[in-house]
Parts: C-alpha cells; sequence; structure tokens
C-alpha cells in the first residue's frame, strides 16, 4: 500500500474547482502531480495556470500513480469515461468528490466488477470535500481553497483501512477537516444543508415572481428587494443541472427532508393565522438561537461513523 | 411649507441604524439637524459619534424643526411615547421609516386625531428607506447608507403634496432611489421579498434541526453546512422581536405570500416524488433566470403609484 510521500505521482482526473485546487496544494507541498482532462483546449489552459506537474488528455498518464483522485462533476462520477475506467491503475487507491455518497459507492463497485477488478474493490474510498460550488472549470482552481473545510469519507465494512488513511492523509496534506461516516448518514445531512436549501429558495423565488405578477407589485417587489432575499434565493437561484442531479441521486432523503421542512412551515403558517405572537416569537427566537451551530461547526464526537480506523497510525 | 433648505432645522427622533445614518448624510450636506434620543447615555454616545448637530433627551429640542424623521423600530412607531407626540412641532412635516406602512398609516392618523391635529394629518408621510438592518443601535449609523438604495413612500389622496415632496427631497438629497405607491401595495411587496423569507429560513434552521436530531445525522449537518446554508437562513435566523412585529403587522399579506409559495414548494415536491428530472430541471433554470432581476432592480414605471405628483417642482 502506497504512502503520499513514497515518490508515487498523485493523479488528479478533472482539474475545476476542486481537481485544480488540490493539483495547486499538493505541487506546494512537493508532491508530483498528473492532471489528466476532457479537452485539449483545457490541457492548455491548465498547464498554464500550472494546476498539476503534468497534464494530458490521455488517460495513460495515470499509469504509475498511487491514488488517483476522481475530481468530476457529480454526472460523468456517475457515468465514466470507458476509456478512464480502463486506465485506472489496477494498483491504485481511488478515491472521488462527488455530493452525494450511496449511490456513488454502489455505482463504482459495479463499474469495477465490470471491468474484473475485484481487488480493486476496496480500494475505492468515497469522498466529499465541501469546498463550495459558486465557480466552476479551469479558472476556478485556488490554493488553499480545502483549509479548515470539511472533507467526508464514506467508507462501509468493505473498504480497505490503509487506502482510507491514504485519502485521509491527502484531505489533512491539504489542511482539510477529516470526519467518516456511513454513507447514508452523510447523504441524509447533505439533503437537509445542501439539497433542501436549493428547492427552498428556488421556490421562494418562484413565488415572489408569480404572486407578485398576479397582485401587480412584481416590479415593486424586485425594486424593494435587498440582501435578504438576495442571500436566502443564492442556492436555490443556482445551477439547475447541478440542483436536478443532486435532487435525482438523494432523492429519498430530500423527499424526507422537505417532509420535515414542510411540518415546521406549516406550523409557522398556523402560528400567524392564529394570531399566536408569542408562540411565534418563541420559534424565530429557537431559530435565531440554532444558526450559530450551523457555521464553522466542530466534526461530531462518538458514535457517528462505521467501525473502521482510519486515523494515519493504523496504516503504517 | 418649508423647503429642505429654507434654514430650519431637520429633527430625527432616534439615531440607530437609519436615524444617525441620516444625521450624518444631513449634516455632511450642511443642514442643521437635531437628534433625540431615549437614553441620556445613547445621547453621550450620539454626541461622541456626531450622529446629529445638537443631541438630547428632551422632547421639546425638536420646536422650530421644518421636517421631524421618526426613525423609530416599527413597535415604537406604532405605539409612540405620548411626551414625543405633544412635543412634534404642528406645523411640521412628519416622516417615518417602519418596514409595514398600511398599519402605521391609519395608526398615525388616528394618533394625530386623538390630540386634536387634525390640519397635521396631509403633512404625515409614510416613509420606508430600504436600508438594511443586520446592525442596530447608536453604533450603526454610517455614511452613506442609502445612497442607490430605495426609499419608498406611500401618500394617498389626503396626503399633502408639498409634504411629500419635501421627503422626496430629504431622500435624495441622501442619494435614496425614491418611489411612491400605495401602502397596501408596499405591504404586499415586502411581504414577499422581506417577511416571506424570514419564515423560510427559519423553518429551514428548524428543520435540520429536528430532521438531523430524529435521524441521528445533527451533528454531521452542522458540520457539513457551508456557506449556502449559512446565507439561505441568515434573515430566518434573525431578530425574533423583529420578525413577529413584521408578522403581526402585515398578516394578511404575509399569509397570501405563504400560501403562494406553498404552492411551489408543493409543485417542486411533487416533480421530486414523481422523479419527473426534465420538469425539475426547468423549475430549477427558471429560478436562476429570475434571481438576477431581483439584484439592483430599477423603480417600477408607469401606473404603480397613487395619483399623487411628488416632484419637487410640483411643491414650489
Amino acid at each position: 500500500m502506497p504512502a503520499l510521500s513514497d515518490g508515487q505521482p498523485v493523479g488528479i482526473v478533472g482539474l475545476g474547482l476542486i481537481g485544480g485546487s488540490l493539483g495547486l496544494d499538493l505541487q506546494a507541498a512537493g508532491f508530483e502531480v498528473r492532471g489528466l482532462v476532457h479537452r485539449e483546449s483545457t490541457a492548455l489552459r491548465a498547464r498554464e495556470r500550472g494546476l498539476a506537474s503534468s497534464i494530458g488528455t490521455d488517460p495513460s498518464l495515470l499509469q504509475g500513480c498511487g491514488l488517483v483522485v476522481l475530481a468530476l462533476p457529480l454526472d460523468r462520477l456517475l457515468a465514466p469515461d470507458p476509456s478512464l475506467l480502463a486506465a485506472l491503475p489496477g494498483a491504485a487507491v481511488l478515491t472521488d468528490v462527488g455530493s452525494v455518497k450511496g449511490p456513488l459507492l454502489a455505482r463504482w463497485r459495479e463499474l469495477l466488477l465490470g471491468v474484473g477488478r475485484r481487488e480493486q474493490l476496496g480500494r475505492f474510498v468515497p469522498g466529499h470535500p465541501m469546498a463550495g460550488t459558486a465557480s466552476a472549470g479551469v479558472e476556478a482552481g485556488q490554493p488553499g481553497l480545502f483549509r479548515g473545510r470539511p472533507w467526508v469519507a464514506t467508507p462501509d465494512g468493505d473498504t480497505d483501512p490503509e487506502a482510507l488513511a491514504l485519502v485521509r492523509e491527502l484531505a489533512e496534506r491539504v489542511g482539510a477537516r477529516w470526519f467518516s461516516c456511513a454513507a447514508a448518514d452523510h447523504d441524509r445531512a447533505v439533503a437537509l444543508i445542501s439539497h433542501l436549501p436549493v428547492l427552498v429558495g428556488a421556490a421562494l423565488l418562484a413565488a415572489a415572481d408569480r404572486a407578485g405578477a398576479s397582485t401587480g407589485v412584481g416590479a415593486l417587489a424586485r425594486f424593494l428587494a435587498s440582501s435578504g432575499f438576495a442571500d436566502t434565493t443564492r442556492v436555490g437561484g443556482g445551477n439547475p443541472e447541478l440542483g436536478t442531479l443532486m435532487a435525482r441521486t438523494n432523492r429519498q432523503a430530500l423527499l424526507q427532508a422537505l417532509a420535515a421542512y414542510r411540518r415546521e412551515l406549516d406550523d409557522l403558517e398556523a402560528l400567524v393565522a392564529g394570531e399566536r405572537w408569542s408562540e411565534l416569537e418563541g420559534r424565530l427566537g429557537a431559530a435565531q438561537a440554532l444558526r450559530p451551530a450551523y457555521l464553522g461547526a466542530d466534526p461530531p464526537t462518538g458514535g457517528q461513523g462505521p467501525a473502521v480506523d482510519d486515523s494515519p497510525a493504523a496504516a503504517t
């Protein structure tokens, strides 16, 4: 099993926000990084930006890499190019950056089995660096993107502990805050804090537009909208392909989150309709008290992760 | 009828974010500003900050002011101190800064009639400078707060056009973008873009907390929450007294906004439940296309305001 520092290069597939940032940080830490991209024009620009030590469009450049990071958008992670799959070094640890983990782990086990790589199954480590999606593409990578941000892995009983430790080493090298948990828990949590807000904000934009138009105050509402409306709708007004893909791959957890949200909204509406003002103030006060816990929280302690020892010491 | 520049001082009641900022800008423009505050300690600090030319706690300092801006929180605007009411100069134009206009206009007409000031009714001009509520108190005032921001007045047929023109002059002096419309239209518009987002965000915080706890992923959700969750919940995690007061004073419009919101959310949920992904992508694409129109929109043109000529020329 390779260690990150044993001289083998690190491969990165895709040099967008995540892959490009990782390439910059790993090179700064002294590693050789090989970057695989889809188009020659992207390769040219990625070379100009110095996103990896060597960059190309031929998957064979991954040969010899001890660790390959699949830094592709979720749709391409779920349906990767067969030539990419064939070119992945059989001895390498593989990890991805997709924002939904259960379906991705199942899909990659299926893919690896399909090309006769049963021995590599345990070395596929599902990962999710939480580092923003506002920008994308070859211009988006930046140094220090992962510093202080969560990097979650979702191993299960079949995951090779040494492979997990290698990915942890990678995440910690770039300053991320490591945590491992079950894929289903990850997916339930991101449904609540990442996928539900997309629908919440999109519904708000649609409601303001439709109700504004039907009551003749649409232009006035747009004129009066301030930073509060802008902030509340920022993710709801984001990339529709990405929002749909997240909903599609995390459908069950998102529907449960929507049901929970609807109950809370029903309660608030009933308090307004019933003029139960002190109760409404109590609910809004509870919301105010809750919010700081969601800003820069520490990793959970105790009992949430599966029973896999992923400390670097365990892998030596 | 006074003009802003005729040498009469401008009175400001309350030197918080709105009143303090206004005091700074008006003094910079060469006006004498008299600031009335509630507590002596506030007066001391407001003097140190130079928020007005003269500052005190005795309402009689408003005597001689041609224009008095009631820059108080909404609850104090709806139930002002009787001593304040008695001290308002009878010949002055009065304007306020409350975020709900219909109930406020009705309340102040009632108040003015109650103290025998029938002749002043038309000189009460309901106003709403849209300039943020994130900070409050005597430290919050800042120069240039109103520059480029909307300042809405909601006159009706009983409003004195010269009083309206004076308030418009005030708003434009500090760089605000003036607009006048019916109070009911203002209240419907702010229900959509300001009051509804409070409940939308508060419900999201409550849902993440409750569903996170019941499925055991609460701590994980807090750890993984990023800027998207923080932005979506910013106003929902705001001041509960203010949120309740807005709901209370704008209840009908807020209930209508909530009903419109629920319809949109129902639609999105049905698309996810029914796996109608291309329709979902269409809806999210529409939301993405809508959002830029809410960022820095121009004032509405044509037909939305009541038939009051509020151009400064009309008052000369």
